[in-house]
C-alpha cells in the first residue's frame, strides 16, 4: 500500500494535466482492488475459506473495517492472524498517504479546500510540501503503534496479541485474534485502547503540530477536534448513564465501556470490550447513529467524518437565516474559516452518495438474509468501515453465514467506503473513460 | 384551515417588506399548532381520551398523518369519525394553499423556484395569479373528492365509510372509520383507491392543466410526475414479485395489495388492503424505503418529495463530473430547466434537517420504547406523515399504547413534517424573534 502511494505520487508530476487526473482516479480505485485480491490469497490457500470469503477478509482488512466471516478463531495459524492485522496497519497507512497527500494534490471534488481549512496549508504551497507531510504522517503513526504496544504489553497483554491489536487498533481497523475481542482483558488494557482510540479519530497533522511541533493549543482552536471531543464526552457519559441504569455494571466498569464503546464505534475501530449486541436498546440506538458520525478529516477514521457534519451545520444555520432574509449575501463558516460553496456541494454529494449506498445496501440484504436489524447495521459497519453490526452479526458473532450476495455487496461497500465514493462512483461515468481513451 | 388561509393571504399585500416575513412564517406555524389543539377537544370531550391522546390525534389529523392512539374503535361515535377524516381533508386542502399559494409568495428558501420549475409560471407573475391558482387548485380537489366518493359507493362501500374514508383518501389522510382499513373492502375498491392515491401523489396544478386545461401531454413532459409513475410502476412490480414468491396470494391479489401498498406509502396515506407488518422482511424493507420518497411537490403526499431527490441526483451528477473537470462551469438540470445554486442549497439544507428530525425521533422513541422496529418506523411515519409504521405500531395497530414522551415527540414529528421543516426551524432562531420585536 505504501509502494503504491509512492508511485502513484511519482505520476502526478503536473496536477494541472486533465488526463492525468482520470488515470490517478483509476488508479486509486484499481490499487484499491489489486491489493485485496492478492492479499486474499493467504486465507485462501492457508487458512481454508472460500475465495470469496478470504477477498471479504482482505477487503475488510486492507480497507481496515474489521468485519470477520470467521466462526472458529482455531483454524488460523498464528501468521495469517498477523497477516489480518497488518493489512489492517497498511491500509490505515495507506489511507493517510491518500487522503492527506494525494487527493489533496488532485482537487478532488473540493477535497483540498477540506485540508487547507484543517491544516492552515493553502493549495498552491501544498506541491513542494508533499514528501514532508508525508513523513510528518507517518512519524505520528509510527509513534502511536510504538506507544499503544509498549502500552498493551505493560498492561498484560500476551506479546503476540499485544502485537496484533496494535496494528489494528492505531489503524482502527479492529481485527482482533481473541474471538472476544477485548472483553477479557483487564480493565486497564480497556482504557488504554478507549484513549488509543480517540486518538486515532484526531487529524494526524493536528497530532504532529501537537507533539512534535509544540503547539499545545492548537487542538482546542480546531473547530472540527472540538466538536469531536464533545462529540465522545457526552455520548460516552449518556451511554456509561443509561448502563449504570439498565445492566449491573458498577460506577468504573459503566464508564468503561461506554468510553471504550463510543471511541471504538466512533472512529469505526470496531474492537469490544463486552458484547454490546446485548446491552439494553436505547444503549445500541446511541451505537447505531455513532456509526454515521465518523472521526475527523485526516484521520484513518471511517464512515461520514465530523467535519462534514459541521459543514452541514452551518450550511442549514445558513438557509434558516435565509429563511428571513431571502436577498441578503450570507457567508458560510465553520470556526472563524468561510468555506467556498463548492465545499458545500461536495459535502451534500458525498453525504447523498453515502446514504444512498447505505440505504441501497440494507435493502439488497434485507432482501437476502430477511433481518431487519442485520440489514441496517451490516450495511453501516460496512460502508462506515466499522466492522460488527448488532443482532446476528455483533461483536462477538461473525458474518460467515450471510448470502455470497450480501458479502459481495458488503465487499464493494467498504472498498466504495474507505475510498470516500466519490472516486468510486466518478468510475462510473462515461465520461471517465471518453478521457482514457483520448 | 381554509380561513386561516385567506386571513394570511390578505396579510401579504407587500411581499417585499421584511418584517412581514418573519410575522408570516410565525402565523404559518402558530396555525398549525392552533387549529390541531383546538381540533382536538372533541376527542378530549366526546372520545373519552386524554388530552394528549386528543391532541396526537388531531395532529395526525390535521397534518393528514392517520397515525392513530384508538386500540378500541367501538370508542368513538360516527360524528367522531367524521370529525378525524374531515380534519384531514381541511388539512389537505390547507397545505396545498400554503404551499402552492402562500409560500411561493413569501420565497421561502428558494422555494418559488419549485413551483416555477414545476409550473412555467414566472415569479413575477405569481401575485396578481394567487386568487386564480387558489381557485383551480380546489376544483381539481373538488372534483377528486367527488369523483372517490361515487367510486367507493358504486364499488360496495357503505355510506358511512365511504364518506370518511374519501375524506382521508383525497388529503392522503389514512384515516379510516374500520379498524382494518381497506383490509374487507372489495378488490374493486382496493383497485380504485389505488388509482385514487396515486392521484393524490401528482401536482395538483400538473392535474388542472390535464383535465381543464386539456394539455394531455404535460405529465409526459413533466420530469417530476414521470419519475413518480416510474417509481411507482417498477416498486409495485417488484413488490407483486414478492408477494406472488413468498405468499400464498395468486397473481391478481398480488399486485393488487402491491400497488394499493405502493401508492399508499408513497404518498404517505397509510390506508392498509393488508397488514403488511406481517410481510416478508424483503418487502417491508421496501415499504420503509418508500417512506422516504414522497410524492410530488404541489400534491398533498407527505414525505421528502420527488422533485427533491431528482435535484439531489443532478448534483451529485454534476459533483462526478467536477472529479474529472475541477474548473468547469457545470450548470444544474432536472429535465430541460436548469436551477439556480439557491435551490440547491435549500433541498440539501431541506434533506439534512428531515434526516436529522427523523434520526433524533428514533433516538428518543427508541429510548423510550426499548424497539427497533418501532423507533425507525413509527418516527419515519410521524415526520414524513404516513401513519402506520411496522411490527408492534402496524397498520391493523395504534400507537395508544406509546409513552407520552414519544406521543409528544411524534407530533411534534407531524407537525414540522407537514410544514417542511424550514418554517419550523427557523422559529427556533434568534433572529426572528429580534424581527418581530423591531
Ligand atoms: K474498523
Ligand atoms: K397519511
Amino acid at each position: 500500500m505504501g509502494l503504491s502511494v509512492g508511485f502513484l505520487l511519482r505520476r502526478l508530476g503536473s496536477p494541472q494535466a486533465e488526463p492525468r487526473r482520470a488515470e490517478a482516479l483509476l488508479t486509486v480505485a484499481g490499487l484499491w482492488i489489486l491489493v485485496p485480491a492478492l492479499g486474499a490469497i493467504p486465507f485462501w490457500i492457508s487458512g481454508g475459506l472460500g475465495y470469496l470469503d478470504a477477498l471479504f477478509e482482505a477487503t475488510s482488512g486492507f480497507s481496515t473495517t474489521g468485519a470477520t466471516v470467521l466462526d472458529d478463531f482455531s483454524r488460523f495459524s498464528y501468521g495469517l492472524f498477523f497477516w489480518r492485522s497488518l493489512s489492517q496497519w497498511f491500509g490505515g497507512m495507506g489511507i493517510l498517504l491518500l487522503f492527506i497527500v494525494v487527493l489533496p494534490h488532485l482537487a478532488l471534488a473540493g477535497r483540498q479546500m477540506f485540508f487547507a481549512e484543517v491544516t492552515g496549508v493553502q493549495k498552491q504551497q501544498l506541491t513542494p510540501k508533499l514528501r514532508q507531510t508525508a513523513t510528518n504522517i507517518l512519524r505520528v503513526y509510527l509513534l502511536l503503534t510504538f506507544f499503544t504496544f509498549s502500552a498493551y504489553l505493560l498492561t498484560g497483554v500476551p506479546f503476540f496479541e499485544a502485537l496484533t491489536n496494535t496494528l489494528s487498533s492505531v489503524s482502527a481497523g479492529g481485527f482482533s485474534p481473541n474471538p472476544r475481542s477485548f472483553a477479557d482483558y483487564a480493565p486497564l488494557t480497556q482504557w488504554v485502547a478507549a484513549g488509543v482510540m480517540f486518538l486515532t479519530g484526531v487529524n494526524l497533522l493536528l497530532q504532529y503540530r501537537f507533539i512534535f511541533g509544540r503547539e499545545f493549543k492548537a487542538p482546542l482552536r480546531d473547530p472540527e477536534f472540538r466538536a469531536y471531543a464533545l462529540i465522545v464526552f457526552w455520548v460516552g457519559l449518556l451511554l456509561a448513564y443509561i448502563l449504570y441504569l439498565r445492566h449491573d455494571y458498577d460506577l468504573e466498569p459503566a464508564l468503561r465501556h461506554a468510553f471504550f464503546q463510543t471511541t471504538s464505534i466512533i472512529t469505526g475501530t470496531g474492537f469490544a470490550s463486552a458484547d454490546f449486541a446485548q446491552w439494553v436498546v436505547p444503549a445500541q440506538v446511541l451505537l447505531v447513529l455513532l456509526m454515521f458520525v465518523g472521526g475527523s478529516a485526516g484521520s484513518v477514521g471511517g464512515s461520514i467524518k465530523v467535519i462534514r457534519w459541521l459543514i452541514i451545520g452551518a450550511l442549514v444555520r445558513r438557509e434558516l437565516q435565509r429563511a428571513l432574509h431571502p436577498q441578503a449575501v450570507l457567508p458560510l463558516r465553520v470556526g472563524n474559516r468561510s468555506l467556498g460553496e463548492d465545499v458545500l456541494r461536495a459535502v451534500s454529494a458525498f453525504i447523498t452518495l453515502y446514504v444512498g449506498l447505505f440505504a441501497l445496501g440494507a435493502l439488497v440484504i434485507g432482501m437476502l438474509e430477511e433481518d431487519f436489524v442485520i440489514a441496517f447495521t451490516a450495511s453501516a459497519a460496512a460502508v462506515g468501515n466499522v466492522g460488527p453490526g448488532l443482532g446476528a452479526v455483533g461483536p462477538m458473532s461473525h458474518y460467515g453465514e450471510l448470502h455470497p450476495v450480501s458479502k459481495a455487496v458488503m465487499i464493494f461497500q467498504m472498498w466504495a467506503g474507505r475510498i470516500e465514493l466519490i472516486a468510486v462512483f466518478a468510475l462510473f461515468t462515461p465520461e471517465l473513460w471518453r478521457r482514457l481513451r483520448a
